[in-house]
């Protein structure tokens, strides 16, 4: 069986954390909108609308139906493909970690767009700006400091357990995405949080993960995206 | 059993979409930090910190662990109380219509707190009413109309099946908080979505709900928590 997954073509966006998963996992999938472009994936979220549709992408449709948001199609593939604990409680936990990841991954957009959401940056860079100063200095470390306690809390080497999960691939995606987004500000502090970077490298170190990093598939980070590099908005 | 909620004491906020299921359901529940105060809740969640913590409140104590965030939590009610569908294709779709919910509430707070989630609104009232704008224009129109088709995708009475779900309860928490935050907008739009409208009566309706509406327990909207009534941010 191969999902098939739709998401925007040119970004990886927050279809990334669920391309991430797949290629860990070795699980084939069809990233329909990179093959049949944006038009494709307006036609099929219109398509669905007034039945069980997608209020936006990413969504993944899978033999039980529509699956959408990135903690509910992760939860649903740890399920199905083993790439997750199967215990209620620690399912529990792994979904408030991909819960408390989707919070910071709407932060992060809100620092770009934090008054006008549909209009371009450029129309917002003064209120950018402002929003940047409180991400770098509060909200982000923040964040980190949690994530880097949630590694704590666990003797392994992964975020639970003694495999990887799609919490770590998760997790490796906003080391990166923070990398690329604000690298005068990471460098200044991931020093503080020495297991998440070291969770980092081990993602990048996966068979699968290693394939896709260098393969096509994987686009590059840039300014249509979540996370998004403009200088101004960085400081150490 | 008597779950233990911790939620701020003094905003129906996120968590009031725990109370209402909680409450429509009869299940019973301690209101922790209304009864012991913020600091309680505050010491509750430092004390967990370097285990299996929550990043933030809503977090509900169950036999299986701490659960947090609003859609993890009313999946774990649903389950164990049944007031949601057990088949796995239903709680799916559930599941992102409570992650819609999630993305709407980010939202609604983004407008009144949108370059600076950790000070007053007074201090951000031009980008607010920038915010509000786009708002009201634009993003409400669009979660109250992927909500009325989701109600036409079932026939009856319900968002699904043929009984009230967690589902239902948090629609009509979007209702009656869209109706105090923008009283001038909803009235003007709020014929659009028949549907809604009549859910959000239905939930009224309920034994549950119509008792724990009139008690003190449901705290009233207020300027403190997530629906929020600035007259100036308000528009037909």
């Amino acid at each position: 069986m191969t999902y098939r997954l739709w998401y925007w073509p040119g970004i990886q966006g927050r279809g990334e954390f669920v391309r991430l998963a797949l290629e860990a996992g070795g699980i084939a999938y069809e990233d329909c909108a990179r093959e049949q472009g944006a038009e494709a994936l307006i036609a099929d979220l219109d398509g669905r609308a007034g039945g069980r549709g997608a209020f936006a992408p990413p969504y993944l449709e899978t033999p039980d139906g529509i699956v959408s948001h990135v903690a509910n199609i992760l939860a649903y593939l740890g399920q199905a493909h083993g790439i997750a604990p199967l215990a209620l409680a620690d399912r529990q936990w792994l979904n408030g970690i991909q819960l408390t990841i989707a919070d910071l991954v709407a932060e992060v957009h809100n620092v770009h767009h934090p008054v006008a959401m549909m209009d371009y940056y450029e129309d917002q860079k003064p209120e950018a700006a402002r929003a940047a100063a409180q991400f770098r200095g509060g909200r982000m470390p923040k964040f980190l400091g949690y994530f880097e306690a949630a590694l704590g809390a666990n003797p392994g080497d992964w975020l639970m357990g003694e495999t990887w999960s799609h919490g770590d691939t998760s997790l490796f995606q906003i080391v990166a995405g923070l990398r690329y987004m604000l690298p005068q500000r990471m460098a200044a502090i991931e020093g503080d949080y020495p297991k998440l970077i070291a969770l980092h490298d081990r993602v990048a170190g996966l068979d699968g993960i290693k394939a896709y990093l260098a393969s096509k598939r994987r686009i590059a980070f840039n300014t249509q995206g979540i996370f998004r590099h403009y200088p101004e908005l960085d400081a150490a």
